[in-house]
């Protein structure tokens, strides 16, 4: 058996998420059924992280092991081909027998884009969430600062996740402007279920004066859900990088 | 009666282009219906220019004239509420009563956005040219800088247009790198049909050694649509700017 490793990036907007659901279109049915149509048989294939509907993917990971040996860049080639035009395949690697997208994965980057404009863009609808009031990107750069580190991260969690350990080390906390675009870099080891969303959420409402500016530590230090800030859409949300 | 100037953007993938038709939806229609609702009745919207199907707009202009005056930030403010999401309201002002977005158009700027990277993006599906093979394009732009002045473009003109004269007077002609897009960008007086995509075409072969460097001059001269490159999809082209 060969374990593939791929690099795709995916527009979420489409898809009730990565995981395979009974009804409705994932983008994990989307890349089985190509694999499917490259190896005569349908592969298990696991993904780095589940996502939620309409979270898009700048760069996700996912394996399968197949019987078949093909060159990585034959595989690119031909899944790209059955993949619909908002999936595509980066790049192909064959791994070791034991690697697993998401048992391997020892750290991830995720992007969160905010639109910082009077007006709505249409060209990233469903791509960004759109924020009116006019933001300082330094200022909240500074603001996030007071996540990096390892911490109790349960007020950044939302209800009805069923992780082990609500402790994550966050390495990077950045926020720059690009144009009208502001965006919001998280990396640690791991995230709690909606975390990068309410953490974004959590700046804006500094930004907003709904939350008091340098509250970040005493919000973490509460370990309640209320302190914080609201959970914003999935739409501006991207899986930017994996780490393993 | 208020003669209205709107500046709108809008993600053409969806429309058969600006103009107004029986069977198809138009970004026209859409600007019309948003107009009767704010105002009682549906004025005549005239549009700068004519798009073709699935040609996009940073920056469009049309006017129209209507009975009642209201203020321009309730005009964008409302419109947009009643514009789907792929057409905005960027700005709207009070244009002297012979204004129109047409006739009184001094010059046109468009880009042709190409992605050039081996495999698509799928967040710029319908909104770029997907071309695989790696581009030059500080060649490119040295190659384009042949098409300024003023000449008889009739080689990069499509069959079926009715222009009067088909001199124009090109005053810019830049190809940059940006990541991995390649963006050609073209101001001129006017442009004839298809002109912008067939003079994007004819640079790409240039890149493709279909066609030899330095030959624009050569091409221009023979006035042969037959010695120019191929025009490529109305997918990759922005109208960028009107000039009045």
């Amino acid at each position: 058996m060969t374990n593939y490793l791929l690099t795709i990036r995916f527009d979420g907007s489409s898809y009730h998420g990565w995981q395979f659901q009974e009804n409705a279109i994932s983008v994990q049915q989307r890349i089985m059924e190509a694999a499917a149509r490259m190896f005569g048989e349908m592969p298990v294939v696991n993904g780095c992280s589940r996502t939620d509907a309409g979270v898009h993917a700048n760069r996700f990971c996912c394996n399968f092991k197949a019987p078949r040996f093909y060159p990585c860049e034959n595989v690119v080639a031909a899944m790209n081909t059955y993949l619909p035009m908002d999936i595509v395949i980066l790049s192909c690697e064959v791994a070791d027998d034991d690697f697993h997208a998401r048992f391997s994965c020892k750290g991830k980057e995720y992007e969160y884009v905010v639109w910082n404009a009077p007006v709505r863009d249409p060209f990233l609808h469903k791509r960004a969430y759109h924020y009116k009031y006019p933001l300082d990107a330094g200022f909240l750069d500074k603001q996030a600062k007071d996540l990096l580190g390892t911490h109790d991260f349960t007020c950044f969690m939302a209800a009805g996740s069923d992780a082990k350990t609500t402790v994550r080390t966050i390495t990077k906390a950045d926020v720059r402007r690009e144009g009208e675009k502001v965006i919001f870099t998280f990396g640690a080891d791991g995230f709690l279920y909606n975390m990068v969303r309410i953490m974004t959420g959590t700046l804006l409402y500094i930004a907003a004066g709904k939350i008091e500016p340098d509250s970040i530590p005493a919000i973490i230090e509460s370990k309640d859900r209320l302190q914080a800030g609201i959970t914003v859409p999935g739409d501006g949300l991207y899986l930017n990088r994996i780490y393993y």
